[in-house]
């Protein structure tokens, strides 16, 4: 699914901003980007710079001169906006977009383009009006003006939760392949009978060290189990505090054991 | 609740990731900057043309030398992690952290923090294990090193989310002006700062009776750090812990006391 989302920068005037949206992408598995009339040459210094390893997406851009041939084999279309301008259009949050992606993606000759437009002017009305859709992150009314990259982070974030909500095994396999964990936990949940044995345990120490006193309970232990409790504690950490609880018991008083 | 949601940067090296950090947290609304021993002048040409107008959150951004300080006050410490390490921790999505903000967040005197770490090595374990949850942005496996804003910008706008969603039911609550809840529990999370202290305490402790030795650690206090984080211990639940481990170190033998 994520390979045919295609990115399409439209006017970018700094390279930088095409290196790090390379970066964007390639983070969430995104690999098609288009460049519409870029102002100056994409690849720089700067923009490989801010690929960070991503810039075989720059050297493998696809530069045109019009949006036409750019979104040409797409099968939807949708414009990042700032907001809707003159004429009302169809408007999809990033989530709703996310959302839409598997049942548009379906058809194995689909294909969807998310456009962007110019860092400092945006999508002209024309441009918008060739989308069949346009897509609004939502931001602080105060000051709305993403970056180009983050505005692309933000999308491409959503396509790949979308991604993995749409087809779980292929996201399980992705999970699979990220470094596994170095200790594993014992995720044995401590059993009823381990937890009463514990808390006797605690309530015999707390009575040997003079901190508790059953005769005035003040709620103590129902205290202490509603905390324990709320943690799910494993078996291996009722381990742990009962090695405490040992070695704290052999430290009490002697008249005070029981 | 956006004002009440602290973004930390831990170690930063390059002024213009925290510019762009700003500019992402500005456009989704939020303005709580901390700045944990950044490598470097913070407020330089390049952060303040990254930031792109949200130049105000840079300049007011506190610096302080430790993670302990820049978020003692808050009630939620969430570390953004490339993956889990060493000891397996609490582990949200963004979507989920997103989701549980506005409980985090409905008790007035609640802060959540968002720990992140260096470009080069992100957060340390010591670090991670001061969090109660950590947070990991999917990313495809092959290329999962996020740049520190697009991290920010991520999280960032899951927050905006979030309160664009829990706002209108807000609005619904506060006019239907129901009676306060009788049965919910003194809520007073412990604060960082406090809940610090009762590790020190604990360590301190365990190391009088002579359960624990530092020199041989075997992941104690983080995995007695991780069960109790895992509990959201409340002040008062805290006393009474703190309290049996005074009247346990009243017990302990003279030469191990410190």
């Amino acid at each position: 699914m994520l390979e045919r989302i295609r990115i399409v920068l439209i006017g970018t005037s700094h390279p930088g901003n095409i290196g790090a949206t390379a970066r964007a992408m390639h983070n969430m598995g995104l690999s098609d980007l288009s460049l519409v009339a870029p102002r100056g040459e994409p690849i720089t210094a700067d923009s490989v710079s801010r690929a960070s390893g991503a810039d075989h997406l720059v050297h493998a851009a696809r530069v045109v001169d019009t949006l036409e041939e750019a979104v040409a084999d797409c099968t939807l279309t949708v414009g990042a906006s700032a907001r809707s301008r003159t004429l009302p259009w169809p408007m999809l949050s990033p989530r709703e977009l996310g959302d839409r992606l598997p049942q548009e993606l379906a058809g194995p000759d689909t294909r969807v383009a998310l456009v962007f437009g110019r860092e400092d002017s945006g999508l002209t009305n024309a441009e918008l009006q060739r989308c069949h859709a346009h897509v609004h992150i939502p931001t602080n009314p105060d000051f709305s003006s993403l970056n180009l990259a983050a505005a692309v982070q933000v999308l491409a974030y959503e396509c790949r939760q979308a991604w993995l909500t749409a087809e779980p095994a292929a996201a399980d396999e992705a999970q699979a392949r990220e470094p596994a964990d170095a200790l594993a936990p014992d995720l044995a949940l401590a059993s009823h009978a381990e937890l009463e044995h514990y808390f006797a345990h605690l309530e015999r120490t707390l009575v040997a060290i003079g901190f508790h006193d059953p005769a005035k309970p003040r709620q103590l232990m129902a205290r202490l189990r509603r905390f324990t409790l709320r943690a799910r504690p494993e078996r291996m950490e009722l381990n742990i505090l009962r090695g405490i609880l040992s070695d704290t018991e052999k430290l009490a008083p002697p008249h005070e054991r029981r």
